[in-house]
C-alpha cells in the first residue's frame, strides 16, 4: 500500500526545485534570440530535469517505474504497479522560441490507475495538481467541478495542423467543429492545454498525436476536476502508446463526440 | 511640440493605475465559469476602463482626439494632429473566459505617424512599450532588433478561421504556409501577439481583420523592434480602417510576401 500523501507532498517539493532549476537556466528572459544552436539548450535542460526526477524516484521509491520522454527511465511494457510517467519539459518548441507557455508533466499510476498528477507552468508559478478521488487544484485553490458548455460557447484548443489535410483524421469533421465555436487557441503544449481544459480556461482540447508522457499528468487533473478524457473516437485512452486525445467538459464531450468526432 | 517623454511618463502611470483597476475586478482568479452572464462583466470593465483614460487625456491634453474601440472617443475622420488610439481591453473573449490573454492597447500617432506605443499584459504584468526612434521594451528590458528568421525556423500566430474556407483570403495560400513553417499558435489577442511578435516569441502574426485598435500599439512596438508591418497584401497598413495585418521579423516578412501571400 503506497502512502499517496507522502509521495504527493515529495513530488510537489521536487517539481519546486525542478523548477528552480530551468528558471536559472535562463541567464536573460529574452535572451533566446542570440542563442547559435537553440537546440542543444532544450537537450540540455530536458535531459537535466529528466534525470533529476530520476534519480530521486530510483532512491526514495526503488520499486517504482519511470517512462520519460528523454528515454532515461525504463522500458515500460505493462501498467503493472507503480509508473512514473514524465514529461521534463512538455512544449520544448515553445520553451526554445518563448521560454514560456511550457510546464514539467508527471502522472503516477498504479496497475493503470492514475493516483497523483501534476502540471507545473514553471514561469508564470502555476501548479495544477490531483489526487484520484479528491479533485484538482491549481496551487492551493481547488478547482470547481467544470459545466457543461455548450458547442456555441466552447473555446477548443487545436492547432491548425489538424485543420489541414492530414493522414491521422478527416480534417472536414474538425474545420466544422472550428466553425460552430466561439473560437480556437494553440499552445504548443498539450500537458498546458489539458491543464487549461481542467480550470475551464479552454472547454476542449483536441490532438491527434500525444504520447504518453503529454497527457499521463493532464489526464487525471482533467478527469479530477470532473472533465472526460477519451480518444477521439471515444474510446478509452491507451496509457502506452501514442493516442489521438481528446479532453473536454462534461456534455460537450458527449455532444462533440457525437456531433462532430463520428 | 509635445513634451513626448512627458507623456510617456504620464501614460505609463495611467496603465498602472488602470491595470490595477482591472485586477481588483477579478474576485477569485478562477470564478469566471460561474458568472451567469460574463458579457456583463467585459462590457463593464471595457467602457470603464475606456472612460479612465479618456477622461485623464481630456484634462491632461485637451487637444488631443481619441479613437476607442468602446465608441466613448471622437468621430476621427482624418489622421491630423495627436490621436490616441485605445483598446481598453484587447482579447474580450480571453478575459471573459480565461482571465488571462488580454492587455491594455495603446497607440499615440500624431499626424499619422506613432510617437508612443503601449501593451500592457495585466494579469503577467509584463508592459511592451515602444518610442519613435528610441527602440522597444519589455518592462525595464530593451528588446534586441529581431534577426532575420528563415521560413521553416517560424512560429506563426494565425487562427485557425483564416485556414478554413473564409471570405477574407485564400486559404490555399496561409495552409501552404503553415505547412512549411515550424509551427503555428494562436492566443485569441491581437495586441499580445504583436507583441510577442516584437519579442521574438513569435516571427509573424497574420490577421484579416484588426481594426486600429486592435493594431496602434503593437504596431509601433514591433516596428521599434526592428519588425515589418503591413497589411497581407505588402501595402501600408491604413490607420483609420480595419486592415488585414501582416508582422514579422525582417526577412521573413519579405520571404511570406513574396513566396505564399502574393
Amino acid at each position: 500500500m503506497e502512502n499517496w500523501s507522502g509521495i504527493d507532498e515529495t513530488v510537489k517539493r521536487w517539481i519546486g526545485e525542478a523548477g528552480e532549476n530551468i528558471r536559472a537556466s535562463f541567464t536573460h528572459s529574452l535572451s533566446i534570440q542570440s542563442k547559435s544552436n537553440p537546440n542543444d539548450l532544450v537537450t540540455n535542460v530536458d535531459e537535466e530535469t529528466e534525470r533529476f526526477f530520476i534519480e530521486r524516484i530510483r532512491t526514495s521509491f526503488p520499486s517504482h517505474r519511470i517512462l520519460g520522454e528523454e528515454g532515461q527511465g525504463d522500458d515500460v511494457q505493462s501498467l503493472d504497479g507503480v509508473i512514473w510517467i514524465i514529461d521534463p519539459i512538455d512544449g520544448t518548441m515553445n520553451f526554445v522560441h518563448q521560454q514560456r507557455n511550457f510546464a514539467i508533466s508527471i502522472g503516477i499510476y498504479e496497475d493503470g490507475i492514475g493516483q497523483l498528477g501534476y502540471i507545473y507552468d514553471i514561469v508564470h508559478d502555476e501548479l495544477y495538481h490531483a489526487k484520484k478521488g479528491q479533485g484538482a487544484w491549481m496551487n492551493d485553490v481547488k478547482l470547481d467541478p467544470l459545466d457543461p458548455v455548450p458547442v456555441e460557447q466552447a473555446i477548443v484548443g487545436i492547432n491548425s495542423t489538424w485543420l489541414i489535410q492530414n493522414r491521422h483524421f478527416d480534417q472536414e469533421k474538425l474545420i466544422q467543429l472550428a466553425n460552430d465555436v466561439r473560437g480556437t487557441r494553440s499552445y504548443g503544449s498539450a500537458a498546458l492545454e489539458l491543464a487549461y481544459v481542467a480550470s475551464g480556461r479552454l472547454s476542449a482540447y483536441i490532438t491527434m498525436r500525444n504520447a504518453p508522457w503529454d497527457f499521463a499528468g493532464g489526464k487525471m487533473i482533467v478527469e479530477e476536476a470532473g472533465g472526460v478524457v477519451s480518444k477521439i473516437t471515444g474510446d478509452d485512452i491507451d496509457m502506452l502508446s501514442v493516442n489521438p486525445v481528446f479532453a473536454a467538459a462534461p456534455g460537450l464531450h458527449e455532444d462533440i463526440l457525437n456531433n462532430y468526432l463520428k
